[in-house]
């Protein structure tokens, strides 16, 4: 099977099999385990801020970290394409009390300010609102295709939040693949926002858990949420240990963009398929089939059955994400599948 | 002063200022206020539902209704432009864990089926959802500028919802203005929903309170919540006793749209000022002024200081609302006062 | 029917309805009702605070206070026989996020120190714990049977608190029976509390209300609270009047006071009551009924057909209390019903 | 070191360490990990129920399943004592709205049937009562000194439970313990509960985790809330392969009760020691040291210092746990610097 339904899917390699078995461990909450701490230290110092707190996956590293900016009764703006917006279960209003204030997502994956603007009371005294107490971002922007948000897009949105005096949250969980598809250093997009969360999980294809970093006072905020949520783990040296290898190798994503540029490419070539090659900018194609033809729910079963697992997202498109399990002759062999499931050869 | 900021600004009649002095009183939060409990059949029997609930105000039989409706963790459909969405301070997040899902209104007040249906997700035994388990219109709509829904819209919201087996909630704060300016029983509107709230406070001219009606077992559960918010109030029969009085007289609410109908075709005359007054159903008027030769605060400033108090109310909007403190004559003066203000005359 | 279940019971006096119907008003949630600001004025300066908010109860009140003390995630210490920990439907752990910690009343309705100093963690930056944030009191105590917590008391509280940095909330639903009771003015009382919520509606006679009283800023933040709870009125001056009146004659609760002492005295000379009429501070009795003669149900329903209207209220007890609907003559009359219903004359 | 601070230090061994690095994976959010489905499933046989789930930690077994259980503004009976109650941060209240009602904790861990019933209001339909919806036990109770729970009280429990219509959470965090400790199997503890979670991070050795069982419906709501509060973890598999030895390798338990057993006794031999040996049923030993001679904090930092690190738990005890990083050796080797630094030898 080849495995385009997500990044999620990734597998440790023998690197990180090795380091976990090989870990120095201890009670990390008790703040004890060696490994963690190593673990915390380098995605901060990557990401050029304070601290860093491992939790058991990005659901918890947005919902501590909103937790932890916003104060109930308060609101967030968000893109209404986000994944925090949909696919995070509403858990900032249950358990943070907190209100989502979707904003559209342009194309490109950015908020426009005029849209955050409108997000904001003429009078916040006036109680009958809720009040943004935080701007969340996603770079990449999974929905849109995994774009990238521009640098400079980032620090207009940082000039703005800072004029409002409501923090920025990056959902960074494809950070890295924003850094390497740009090539600017990871830093260089973080220091935009408060906090951001990475998944180790993801691309950088370590099993198990996320990342938030931010100055010293918030982590420690996150830090007491993540615990009330449940995410103090015992011995997470054995997670930590692969996620430092996920950091640190994080260069070969370049790979994974590639192929993703061949698929899209190749796809174009497709009779039926629409796709549009030069807006993949990471990991992630977006295309569509031909309904009339054939229906997607078909399409994705036929797809499967001949061996290329591909997963629907929304707004009747289809979406293929490489990683570190995709080669590129499984690209090819992807394309030649879904030639055939669509015309017949 | 022209008071035209809004129809919760009315005062109690006589009738109602002595009904309130000679009402029978008991205890509410033990059922034993007579008046109250006439009110609530009244209430009822009106809206043709099996039972009614008093609350100290529109926001609380929203909310009330709303968590007796949805289990923490749901989502809710609910207008973009609705007053549940931008002018009730998140409760339904804070008190209920209930994700507000907006929906984009249309001019004429409705939430498209396709956009309600999009709100739900392919899989709702997904977890990373938070699934919808309420829809919420609001009839007339006042962000949209008073207007009615049709019967026909509420019978296909009715239909879509039962489909997809969740409950339909009214937001009925002006449900009697929609009723006598479309001509038609409040309990021919009220029929398409499981719950309906509405304001005694706002056009019917009572001085405190709203109610929710629904079935029996639904009033139940609202009536819990409202205990916890702190919505039981002692001798609540004061307050019920102008409500009766309000319910039974709503028919001169004919009066207050007309005398809106009279003030938009007034403003249409005026120079600078962009108004519709075929848009105007019932005893709301949305306009703009021209913002190249006044803008809109001091427009607003200077027709209070002329006598004329005029409100806000989002996208650059300026709200007048009749009701029963604003007689004919008060419009007329109204459209001297602005003419005045824009043209220098 | 003599009413002795509940002060709650009250009915408004002629000069309270007369002042409602004379009141001028306003939309309270425009903070435009100048009645209610009379009342505000007159409660923040009977006792001694800069600022007051009227709800409309008093659930509302100890809820939007605890809202505005303490934040998501927080603790609160309260008495385990306080009417916040046991009447108030939970509303603090539902709406606020905030962790009950119930701490034992004494049989004078104190708190001990000790007790208090155990609800606070050794370490309070370990996540593990939810940490107080509020203290809350209840004066007089309802269910110890109606007590005054002692000025000393009061202040070796405030003094704790202040150690320990956080805010002593006062539930002063009856604190105006603790002022007549022991004689000082109620702001010797409030004065030791952060915050005080006493109730209109109760003992003083006003058909609906309670009041919190503080400083500014925390008055600031119990109206935005109450503005998401819908404890936001319009005309609410129409309950304010009957409000105001109840505060300024708040010294006829001296008459409740001797009426329920001589209701213990009378009750501790009838067979098989048992009864300490020394225990009798406020209008508040408490006694037991022989239960092996007749179970408490059934002299319960007893004493209401013959025209007693007594309650239940834990731990085996009956509850009587007084207010300005019982006259001696009342306690005179209840005294010979319960002795017929109980010894059969 | 000798560590007796908790047996949640456990580190795993060679055997998981092994298992994890061989560990069959997939992406457990799409529930398509295999050794989580075999770790799930050898948790439910185990166990006698008919669904297991996962989580990262006890504290959000716990949690998500009293949010599966317990629907907002309910409440929830629970040990005094308890670690819910006391060590997992309020997250009941704060992301469930649920309302602990803490009952006293026997010293032999039981909550009393009569304390229970307590809890529950005369008129569960009275709005201002939060009504329990789950009583949980915690078995062995940590705080007593891990005591077990005779399984007759657990079925009285049970039918108490039964009758009124609430269902039964056991915290077994450790209840391997109690099944090894008393000689019967697991599942004839288990099936007194409606859900049961444990931990297989602490006596059982494995690195991260806790599991709930129960019947399938309430363990499809656990995974949902899961999901929302971010325990949602991909490649699991590599914390269930060490679990699935744990729970295959209970029975060394008996090594650790033993343990505890010489520890005990060998303190008790130890002048200034206040210690009941014959109260050690499980791994945890209680003792006091002489605080008049030395303060509990200083003995600690003496003993730490001299390679003993022993814990606070609350009420002026030490707490002692051994696990299967203390041989008999360290025992013996613990109580000679016990010995020597409370009697300088």
């Amino acid at each position: 099977m080849i495995e385009l339904r997500s990044d999620t899917f990734t597998l440790p390699t023998p690197a990180m099999r090795d380091a976990m078995v090989r870990a120095p461990l201890g009670d990390d909450v008790y703040a004890e385990d060696p490994t963690v701490r190593e673990l915390e230290e380098l995605a901060a110092s990557t990401l050029g801020k304070q601290a860093a707190c491992l939790t058991p996956s990005g659901t918890m590293a947005n919902l501590a970290t909103i937790m932890a900016h916003a104060p109930r009764g308060a609101a967030m703006l968000v893109g209404a394409e986000s994944d925090i917006y949909i696919y995070e279960a509403g858990g900032a209003a249950v358990c943070g009390g907190v209100t989502y204030l979707p904003v559209p997502n342009q194309p490109d994956g950015r908020l426009l300010l005029t849209d955050l603007a409108a997000g904001f009371p003429d009078d916040p005294d006036d109680p009958q609102f809720a009040v943004p107490a935080l701007i969340c971002l996603e770079n990449t922007q999974n929905r849109c295709g995994g774009v990238i948000l521009p640098l400079a897009y980032l620090a207009e949105v940082r000039r703005f939040a800072d004029e409002r005096g409501v923090p920025v949250h990056l959902d960074g969980a494809r950070i890295f693949n924003a850094a390497v598809g740009s090539g600017v250093d990871v830093a260089e997009i973080a220091r935009h926002a408060d906090s951001v969360q990475f998944c180790l999980s993801k691309g950088l294809g370590a099993p198990i858990g996320s990342v938030v970093v931010g100055d010293a006072d918030l982590i420690e905020r996150v830090r007491r949420v993540r615990k009330m949520l449940g995410g103090g783990m015992r011995q997470a040296g054995i997670i930590a240990a692969a996620g430092i290898i996920a950091i640190r190798e994080h260069g070969r994503l370049a790979e994974d963009h590639a192929n993703a540029r061949r698929l899209a490419e190749g796809l174009a070539t497709i009779d039926g398929i629409e796709v549009d090659p030069a807006s993949v900018q990471t990991n992630i194609v977006m295309f569509r089939v031909p309904e009339h033809r054939l229906t997607r729910a078909r399409f994705l079963a036929e797809a499967h059955a001949a061996g290329v697992a591909l997963a629907e997202l929304g707004h009747g498109r289809v979406r293929a994400v490489t990683h570190s399990g995709v080669a590129g002759a499984d690209v090819d062999r992807a394309l030649t599948v879904i030639d055939a499931v669509l015309n017949g050869r």
